[in-house]
Formats: structure tokens, C-alpha cells, sequence
């Protein structure tokens, strides 16, 4: 790989200055918010794919935890396939798409609003088609992102969703300024987590198959670091919960088969930690990663990050991690980050 | 593998007689879905583990096409774990456990119970404790299930969500009429799709990657069967939605990395048949299987089945080919189905 061209590298050490971008928007956020809350919503229907669906998965926590709501990734399917007649008048819908253009997803709006949702699109591009089909639109102010494999897009829209969720629950000063201090706490760990994977990512050229496990919250982060390393590494990286694992995945575990776990100081942790034991027991690799990744026993790589300034923003730092070891690993492989196999920064699929 | 120990291979042979055993219960539908449509809900919250939660996918789609009622795969640990304050007085909760006794599936219900929530559990054991804590309970009505590997009980989930979602919609006789003559096509069906999947287990004996494609209610279908691979065979199978297989995981597909899709004709297969389209152009080997597997064009392999007397319905018969593939790629391996590594019958895991 030309290193010259490490555009995904670069955006991932651009994070902590895309989330401060978009902490200037806080008012849109609470403009959005408190919209929001008038509805006193009876669900939030969160809808994306890829990257997007993995933030909505987060978002799932951010509204359940901040305002007590019940959020959903929505079967984009069931109305924009099937038809199906669900009454959407008390419902919020929160519409994921970076590029603002994924065509279900604008018709899934499109349908929703018809039917009564308030509908909110959360885009890069505030011009985008999607944008102007919703009733309201926040920005993810991430900055035009080059590298088809999405990073700082990602983490802005975990930033946004909590920021949405905060605002919606009154409680926006508390999450902006966690986030604000995340961002600072994150700058200061990018170059000693760098350093810290690139003996991991050696050590891995020739892993085809992981599993990358989290729960609660850090289910999102385990979708995304999946997500990273099947498109960039070519690695069959599957993402499931400490519970998952148990119900059947376990069966397929041997020693070429690691097993990354992010594992966080939150009341998921015990589960992580039985879950980790088993993988241990399977005889495969174990890389421990996120601010308890030093309560994985028997790890033979731990990747520790610092503690959130708030339990819920974890994530934001979680993730990293898996972003830079993603890069690393592409790197070892003889991959091009930049540019993975046979994918656009668009995605046009039905 | 000792042929007189195929548990796996007689269970599944066995759907569709215990899928007429099951309809003997259908007043006990008929009352629990009358008693969740005087509920009026705003949700249903559908919670499970493994063959439980992919079953649950399946929900999603039977409640919203037939009652149009907005049904989730609920967060379990959002609840349990990390104690959310949410409001459960206008939601119906579906509890899915062949054994009854998941642990934290049995403590969701009790809280959602205690914040007013109408619990039905459905359990192949009505004696369970997952039983005794819900308010109401269905029988799966499966016999009992010795394979580790679930089949006969997921099956019976499915028809069991289909018929549950009828009564709510008061169209249970057409239901009850359309599960009857599934039952009755794949008796007929089995045992040509045995023979049809022999070949392409020999082919795959050194496979160790697999996705499998479904979208809409075949997503269920697809969940099921690359547990089945992932657990019986240790495969890496990671199911997909074909979108979601358009947003990443495209890119690390090769030859040696087949692609498994479920086809049916319903709203859903253009996109199905755009996503084979991609799988071919990346030169990965496409099985083709259900009702519209004719429809997959480039397939090296098809097991189509009959179509379904309902489109709702369809997977009832799409999961068969994917179970009987897994027991013969399983004896392909040397593997032994009814026992897989480090699994037992029912899971504690937390």
C-alpha cells in the first residue's frame, strides 16, 4: 500500500476533531430534541445500513437510557417491500445515511412521513435527497469523509445520537460536555493505541475468520470493528453478543479463529467475562479491548482504552481500537484500506 | 458418525408432524391472540437467544403483515442489565424458549411483567419457569427435542408466531388452513431435498466461510440455517440481509467463500437477485434455494422448494434444505451433528 494514500488512517486520527466540529451544532440538536420529545413518541425507529445500522444500534441504548423511550432498528422491508399498514403517527423516525442517498432508506422516509412520523434525517450532506424528505434534518459535520470504509462518520453519528437523546431528555449540557471531553481523552490515546496494534495486526496476517463480541452498548461498537475488518481485511468477522456466542458460535471456534472482545466498565461486563472465559476454553486467540480489557483473563492481547467521561459515550472510544488494528491489519495483508473490493462510497443496492 | 445416532437428521424429519401436532392447540392461539388485540399494543417485543431470536426475526414480519402491528427483537439487556426506566403498559411480550429456562430471557419477563407489560411465553416446555412467570403461555408442542442443534423447535416457532399473529388479526382459520398444507407439501418435499443436498456437502467439505442471504421474512430463514452450519458444521456462516451484503461484506468474498441465498417469490427478490448478481461478479460459488431459486441466475448449485400456500409462510419450507445441507456437510466433515463442540442442550450463559 502506497502509504501515501492512507486516507482511512487519517480519518480515523481526525476523529476527535470531527466530534468537536459537530458539538457546535447543539442547537440544532436540541431544536430536533425537544421536537422530539412533543411527540412523546411510543417508539424511535431508527433506519440505516452498514456503518449507519451499526450507530442505530447504539442508538437503541442512547434512547432507552436518556429518555427512557423504546427505539428499534426498523425492518426497512416490512413497509418499503412488503407494504405492511403500521401506524406510525406516534412515532419518531431517525434516518442514518452518510452520503444521504441510500435509496430504501429515502423511501422508507418518504412512506413514514406519509403516515404521520415525525421523521428526522441525520446526514452528511444536508443537501442530499434524504435531507429533503424528512421534516427535520441534523448534521453529521463530520467533513467530506474519502475512504469508502467509513470511520469518522460513524463516530459522529454515535456522537449525534447521544446528543439527540440527551436533548430529547433535557439533558443535553451533561452529554455535550461528556462528549467534549471524550474527544479530548480520545486525542490524547490515538498514538499509543497505533502503537499497540501494529504487533496484534503481524501476529493476524493470516486470520480469515473472527468474532468480535460486546453487549449493551458496546454491541454497536463490536457491529462496526466487524464491519471494518470484513471490508477492509477481507476477514469473515462476524459480530454477536457475550450471549450469541454461547447459543451456537462457540461450537466453531479453534485456534485459528480469534476472538476479539470489547469489554467496558458497565453492568454487561460479568457476561463479557463468562463469554471470554468459554472463547478461552475453545482454545482461541483472545484480544481484549475497551476499559475493562484488563478484567479478560488469559488475553493474549489487550488493547485497553481510557474510561469515558460518561458510561453511555464508551463507544466513542471503544471503537478506536478496532478502526486502527483494521488499518493495520489491511496494511499486513497487503490491502488497500482506501479502496476494499468491489465497493463505493455510495451504495446504490436495493 | 454412527448413523443409528442422526438425532438432527430424524428431528428435522420430523417438522412436519410436529407441525401438525402443534395445530391440534389452536383454541389456545385463538385466546392468547384475542387477549393481545383487546391490549391494543404499541409494540410487541419479541426476546430469545440463538434459534429463539432468529425465529424472532420471523416475528417481526408475521405481526406486522398480519395484525400491522410494529413487533421488535427487543434489547434484552437494556432492561436487565442496565435496568432502563421504560414504559411496557401498552407493549405485548413473546418470550421464545424451547427449554424455558434462558436465564435473563426469564428475567426480562419478569420485569416487563411488573411494569405492565401482557407476557406470553412460548416454551416447548409449558412446566418451565420461563412459564410459570409469563401470564400466558402457548405450547410449541414440538415432542421432545435430543439433538443440541434445534430444528423441529424453531420450525414450530415460526408456525407457532404465524398462527399467534393470526388469531391477533382474526384470521386464524386461514392461517391454521395454510400451515396444514405446508405441513403436508414438505413431507413431500424431504426426501428428493435429501438427495438433492448430498452433492453439494461433498463439495463443500473444505469450506470454512459461508454467508447466507435472505431479506424480508426469509432473514428469519437465513439466521436459522448459518447457525446451523456455524454450530453442526463450524462454519463461519454469517446470515445477511442482501443489502446489508452490499454495504461491506461484499468485499471479502473469493472462491473458496460461497454464498448460500434464499430466494422466494415475494416483493423481496429483485433485491435478492441483484445481491446474487454481485456474489457471481466476485467469483464466490452461489447455492440458490427456495421457491424462486430458479430465479437466481449463475447459481452452481439450486435446491428449490415447493411454493408456499401463503407467502408469510415461505420459510416453513426454505429453513429444510439449509437443516439437511448442515447434516450432510456435518457427516462430510466427520462431524457430529446431535453433539456439537462445547454446546449443550439448554444454555445458561448469562
Amino acid at each position: 500500500m502506497n502509504a501515501s494514500k492512507r486516507i482511512f488512517l487519517a480519518e480515523v486520527r481526525e476523529q476527535p476533531a470531527a466530534l468537536l466540529t459537530l458539538l457546535e451544532h447543539l442547537d440544532d440538536f436540541v431544536t430536533v430534541g425537544r421536537a422530539c420529545a412533543e411527540r412523546k413518541p411510543t417508539a424511535v425507529r431508527l433506519v440505516g445500513h452498514g456503518s449507519s445500522d451499526a450507530a442505530a444500534s447504539y442508538g437503541v441504548y442512547a434512547f432507552g437510557l436518556l429518555p427512557g423511550w423504546t427505539a428499534l432498528r426498523d425492518s426497512i422491508s416490512l413497509s418499503v417491500y412488503y407494504g405492511a399498514d403500521l401506524d406510525y403517527s406516534s412515532s419518531v423516525v431517525v434516518a442514518l445515511s452518510q452520503s444521504g442517498r441510500t435509496p430504501d432508506v429515502v423511501t422508507y422516509v418518504e412512506r413514514a412521513r406519509e403516515r404521520g412520523a415525525l421523521t428526522v434525517a441525520l446526514t452528511n450532506d444536508p443537501g442530499s435527497e434524504l435531507a429533503s424528505r424528512a421534516e427535520l434534518t441534523l448534521p453529521l459535520a463530520a467533513g467530506e469523509e474519502r475512504s469508502v470504509a467509513a470511520s469518522k462518520t460513524f463516530f459522529n453519528q454515535l456522537a449525534a445520537l447521544a446528543l439527540l437523546a440527551g436533548a430529547a431528555a433535557g439533558r443535553e449540557e451533561e452529554i455535550w460536555d461528556g462528549l467534549r471531553r471524550t474527544a479530548v481523552v480520545l486525542a490524547d490515546a490515538i498514538p499509543e493505541l497505533e502503537a499497540a496494534v501494529a504487533p496484534i495486526a503481524t501476529a493476524f496476517a493470516y486470520v480469515g475468520r473472527m468474532y468480535v463480541i460486546g453487549r449493551g452498548y458496546e454491541l454497536a461498537t463490536a457491529r462496526e470493528i466487524a464491519l471494518k475488518l470484513t471490508e477492509t481485511c477481507r476477514v469473515a468477522a462476524e459480530p454477536l453478543t457475550s450471549t450469541d456466542l454461547a447459543h451456537g458460535p462457540i461450537a466453531a471456534l479453534d485456534s485459528m479463529f480469534p476472538v476479539w472482545t470489547i469489554a467496558s466498565h458497565d453492568p454487561s461486563l460479568p457476561a463479557l467475562v463468562e463469554a471470554a472465559a468459554r472463547v478461552r476454553a475453545a482454545g482461541a486467540t483472545l484480544v481484549a479491548s475497551g476499559s475493562a480489557a484488563g478484567e479478560i483473563e488469559g488475553a493474549e492481547w489487550r488493547l485497553p482504552v481510557p474510561a469515558a467521561p460518561l458510561p453511555l459515550l464508551s463507544p466513542l472510544l471503544s471503537v478506536v481500537p478496532g478502526q486502527l488494528f483494521a488499518a493495520a491489519l489491511a496494511e499486513a495483508k497487503g490491502f488497500d484500506p482506501d479502496r476494499p473490493e468491489r465497493l463505493t462510497k455510495v451504495t446504490l443496492a436495493q
